[in-house]
């Protein structure tokens, strides 16, 4: 590679893989310490901007959207949810989060944390290239990493860094730069997938429902006063295009039905998608001069809503551990990384893992498999213990509890 | 069958088939309101009393024998334990129930439970027929339900009851009274098993230890203070015979071995049993004149230590309803035994369930699932929620709490 013509040549203390939350708030978080990055992404502002990906914040992930200054949008257009509802046997059974663990979550679309962030980087100057191609990673076992991209305009451009981060989220090049043999994957398939809607209707609940039936499962959640987002369990190779919107409604309506006679508000459907999901993490998170962070080095089904709150929590870990080492502590600062952002991936990969099978009808699952889990709702919120074990889960770990 | 001659016939408001703890306890019950009972069990009370069972008991099973006045026995010779470790990771996590819900449990083997219910009969005054054969239940959707039997000295007998009641355990002949095409069986089979073992030897902890290690699960506890009693997780295919002493303390040291130097106090193996085991549940519970009790209704694994107290609790919510059956309320009061009796079920069903996937490595299992188990543990003893949420299950719901 050390012949190619570049035409222009960058140096900055860290370049980061991927524009999305985890790595512009790395770029955000390195940048208030007077820290330059050079962010790159192969996808357009637009693309990143349209894709509905999560919408369920820790309290502690919206604090640190406004305290450390990306925005204070979050407090304006959010909805702070102090609870949620678990809905089964055809009954509701609220979990109160606020009063169990004294924190809400925040519905708030992660499309809205992106355009916040991606707002901040204009205004305080950071740099942000969206819409390369041909990125490459160079030299990530020494300590003078670089990374190679073509810009939207076919130029060509190296950035020297200290430290390259692979925030290039689910579909990571950046994780494949570990040899096979020094990494490990460690994978879960699911039997079943998302089938996800946006719908012109007025608002069903206030809060989120989890919907456990006998028919599977079905989470309604909003996106705006207006437009309403739900999803419902449906087989991995389901085609979006093969439900009629009385067919999604019918499906819906059945899932949520209850002695207490609660219906769905209707109206038209505006967005189908199927959703497939994944439990996935990779061994080591860093690798010499690079660090893996957010889906590059771990994904989750969505049933626990931790995805974006975790990849936060990661370059929040992260941007901590390479002001260290930027600064006298040198690269062994880095060593702290992976221990600090496992222990907190394992746990929310189980969070979310028994969120998922708790709700879930596996397709062939024995009926056994179904009384048992309405045993396992009866006991999470049959007790003050059960509840509370849910809701701090759900609502996040404090960083003091894990680091 | 109404032409075979028999040489006695009895009558009696309930008959109880299987003299175990369940069929015992409920004659007891049922005595202490002076209604009789006559209890048959294929077994010779030998038989009973040197199989070896569960040991640990709920504190309101331990307070249950004590009040109603089976024998204050336990408290003398059972032990109490306000705690139990978990140990994963090679570091030990005490789970202190009495501190998190005010509630203890009691280690005392099924067989002097059996024992002390035995005797409570013989002192009282009621009639129990061990060893008998070739048992017939007749008639149950009558209200004239008749037992037959043969007794041990080959004399044949009648049983004319208002009840019968079928304690006949896991392999219970009274559930096939239910027809076909009117129960449901709900079952779960497990790819591993227990290896249990009798060791004389000095007690290696004061509390029950359950292990989780990459090797598999291991439970250390004890039946007296020079006997121990101890588990490891094997295949269910797995010869008793082919394991000699050695190759026994071996797999169990690897199993709890840590970073604190634990290692078991080692002594010759005087008893070696595979338990297979399962969960199961029929439906309905009651049939007619017949209810089901205990494992002739469910079973559990005996990871959760639940399938004792579950029995114990299904007598006695059945002995209220027979005493309120057989009272002015009439047949119809039997109509509440199920609800009550199978919500504790479920509940217990899925906690043994929970218990034993968290702690038993699947053959083939993948590393995910392993490292899942080690977030799982993490978040079951990180916090006090997590750690009352499985306290609350080992030490049995408060009736209140269910019925």
């Amino acid at each position: 590679m050390a012949d190619v013509v570049v035409d222009t040549v960058a140096s900055v203390p860290v370049a980061v893989i991927g524009a999305g939350p985890a790595g512009l708030m790395l770029a955000h978080l390195l940048g208030r310490a007077g820290v330059d990055t050079i962010v790159v992404d192969t996808r357009t502002r637009r693309e990143i901007e349209t894709t509905q990906r999560a919408g369920i914040l820790e309290a502690d992930t919206a604090r640190d959207l406004v305290e450390t200054g990306v925005s204070d949008r979050i407090l304006r257009e959010g909805h702070e949810h102090e609870g949620a509802e678990l809905r089964f046997g055809g009954r509701p059974h609220r979990i109160h989060f606020k009063a169990l663990v004294g924190e809400s979550v925040w519905l708030y679309p992660q499309t809205d944390v992106f355009t916040d962030l991606a707002d901040a980087r204009d205004r305080d100057g950071g740099t942000v290239h969206f819409g390369v191609r041909d990125t490459e990673v160079l030299d990530v076992t020494t300590s003078a990493p670089r990374v190679r991209y073509t810009a939207s305009d076919g130029s060509r451009h190296e950035i020297r860094a200290q430290y390259v981060v692979g925030a290039d989220g689910s579909r990571s090049m950046c994780r494949n730069l570990v040899p096979e043999d020094r990494r490990v994957r460690y994978g879960k398939e699911y039997s079943f997938a998302w089938f996800g809607i946006l719908a012109e209707a007025p608002m069903s609940a206030p809060e989120l429902i989890y919907a456990h039936s006998e028919h599977g499962f079905a989470l309604i959640s909003r996106r705006t006063e207006s437009v309403q987002r739900m999803y419902f369990q449906c087989r991995p190779d389901e085609s979006a295009d093969d439900w009629s919107d009385d067919r999604i409604w019918e499906t819906l309506q059945a899932r949520v039905a209850g002695q207490d006679g609660f219906r769905l508000n209707e109206g038209p459907i505006i967005e189908k998608t199927v959703l497939r999901f994944r439990s996935f993490v990779q061994e080591p998170m860093r690798w010499g001069s690079m660090a893996l962070a957010g889906d590059a080095a771990h994904t989750v089904p969505p049933t626990g809503a931790r995805g974006l709150n975790l990849a936060l929590h990661d370059v929040k870990v992260l941007a901590d551990v390479l002001l260290r080492a930027l600064g006298s502590a040198g690269e062994a600062a880095l060593d702290d990384y992976q221990p600090r952002a496992l222990q907190r991936t394992w746990r929310a990969q189980n969070f979310s893992h028994w969120m998922t099978q708790l709700l879930h009808t596996a397709p062939g699952g024995s009926p056994f498999d179904l009384r048992r889990q309405l045993g396992e709702l009866d006991n999470v919120v049959g007790t003050r213990a059960g509840q509370t074990y849910l809701a701090e889960q759900y609502t996040g770990w404090p960083v003091s509890a894990l680091g």
